[in-house]
């Protein structure tokens, strides 16, 4: 073990997309030593996600902003080093709220930190049995509540979430499922592998004449992951008492000015609704929702493809990669 | 009886505020006898109404647009004088879409003309027991539901839906009701005479300070009938698990080009949702909400205004008073 440890501090607020002078790499914080109750976390895998650059704006939302000078806040995957803790024994593999750096101290009491069974692929845990997998799973299931036969359309299909969620409202009855992605590749995946029955490359076709073709009965439940035009364009084409799952919007993160969707009137026509939700008001269901979630993954009715990024160093051109589009399925950094 | 009558037919698609040019004066119709089943209306008072200026569009909507060279689409009230069915007598009085016309050729069996009882004010009928009162009736309760205690906020309070929907919310048992309005004297009017417990004059005043120092615990309940900057202000300010009373948009409906709400991912941050609805839906359900509606407003805990425009001529001009804010209360116009 070395005496001082490798992390990324937030150096100050991006505009756009996270570059360089964004972000401090800091060599100088001696490795702590775990005070009674807490537990030293050797970080092995973190969890990129979208949400990671709402918390380095100066904004309201429901968590706190990163402090400048602070570790990146990032879900992640580790091993217990050193414990003085019963509940963290050294060498479990814990995940919770380990940050973008290479050592985590974390206090056993709190309850942050989960013990993952051993076996489990670590890119799993954080990907289609993580967060990420809930995310899909509890936004579609409870917000956008598709009844068999419904249209249900995805947009950033290819992502982490998305891809999920189109699998899940397979599963679930619906009668169409489409997906809305950014290259040939991504929708072939969709088509081809996850069982979408259609998709939709934003970049090339005319987004609008497509979904008009692919749901002509109208979208019953949209998942937006993206807002902008994309939004507006499902807003456009909402069937009668369409469900709007509002889980991000990845179009607008990296905009000091973001915009509305200005089809939202669309909602009395079709007395429809958009709502939002976060994945923390379901953190008591997770277990319920991991084991079904784990039997269609061993059964392959829900795949998943994870896009690993070698190096803590890289963690946020990682990030970046979410709103360039750069990943199939889900991001993570091998520290 | 004259031989021929007034009708207004829309000229063109108005670009903002209907001007005269948009509109024709016809006056060469011959008045027509009514075929089997149909009866002649003589129209007495229009109901003027924000939703027939998205009428006026050519674009996507809930009904088909006015087509140019039609009478304007409208509600109103008349008498029948003459009749070839036993559904709508001569000497009746009734409601229905007349338009903007002096007389009205209507079909009694297609069920579209609800017959009044005799001796009630034409602009009650039209105003706090028709549809306007109805719009507010439902949508605050079947689709804003405020629960005891909660923070009910309204916009285009001093309007004929708004005025409704706060007192509404205080015989519902919200906590706080807040009124959104355009002038000293109608926010006098909201808190004096109707019960208020606020107004905030959006004209005047730091919209943002005032809803947040009137709704300390945020907004549980927002019923918007105006969307742009106020929507955007009060969607900052939800109190967790909102509702957003999807209802209309005066500020957007003359605006070639709407804005969508930019502060709409506030509905994730407050697990929020927002939901649109129109009234066409609940016809079934008007008894007894009418009912309801003229007991309280015989016991004066239900109080109305009227803003009555004298002449079809000036039928136009009364539609641009709910866009410039020139009035408090329902607009009809005595033909």
């Amino acid at each position: 073990m070395t005496d001082t440890y490798r992390r990324i501090l937030l150096a100050r607020r991006p505009h756009g997309l996270v570059d360089g002078s964004d972000l401090t790499v800091d060599d100088g914080a001696p490795v702590p030593d775990p005070g009674d109750g807490e537990a030293l976390v050797k970080v092995q895998f973190l969890s990129i996600d979208p949400t990671i650059r709402t918390w380095m704006d100066d904004a309201p939302g429901y968590l706190p902003p990163i402090g400048i000078g602070d570790v990146v806040r990032s879900g992640g995957i580790g091993e217990v080093v050193s414990s003085r803790t019963d509940a963290l024994p050294v060498g479990s593999t814990v995940f919770g709220m380990l940050g973008w750096q290479e050592y985590a101290l974390v206090g056993g009491a709190d309850g942050s930190m989960t013990v993952v069974p051993p076996g489990i692929d670590p890119a799993v845990v954080l990907g289609v049995l993580g967060v990420t997998g809930m995310t899909a799973y509890f936004g579609l299931k409870d917000i956008g509540k598709p009844k068999s036969g419904d249209t249900v359309v995805v947009s950033g299909a290819a992502g982490a979430t998305g891809s999920v969620v189109g699998q899940l409202a397979r599963i679930e009855g619906a009668g169409r499922v489409v997906g809305i992605a950014g290259s040939e590749d991504k929708c072939s995946w969709l088509v081809d592998e996850l069982g979408f029955d259609a998709a939709v490359n934003y970049r090339t076709e005319d987004l609008g004449a497509r979904i008009r073709a692919t749901c002509p009965d109208g979208i019953d439940v949209y998942f937006d992951n993206v807002g902008g035009d994309i939004l507006d364009v499902c807003l456009a084409n909402l069937a009668m008492r369409a469900r709007v799952v509002l889980c991000g919007a990845i179009s607008q993160y990296n905009e000091d000015r973001p915009v509305g969707p200005r089809n939202y009137l669309q909602l009395i026509i079709k007395r429809a609704r958009m709502e939002g939700f976060l994945i923390l008001d379901y953190l008591d269901r997770f277990p319920e929702a991991q084991l079904e979630m784990a039997g269609w993954v061993m059964e392959g009715r829900i795949q998943h493809r994870e896009h690993v990024v070698e190096g803590l160093d890289r963690a946020g051109e990682a990030l970046n990669l979410l709103f360039s589009g750069g990943n199939t399925g889900k991001v993570v950094v091998r520290v």
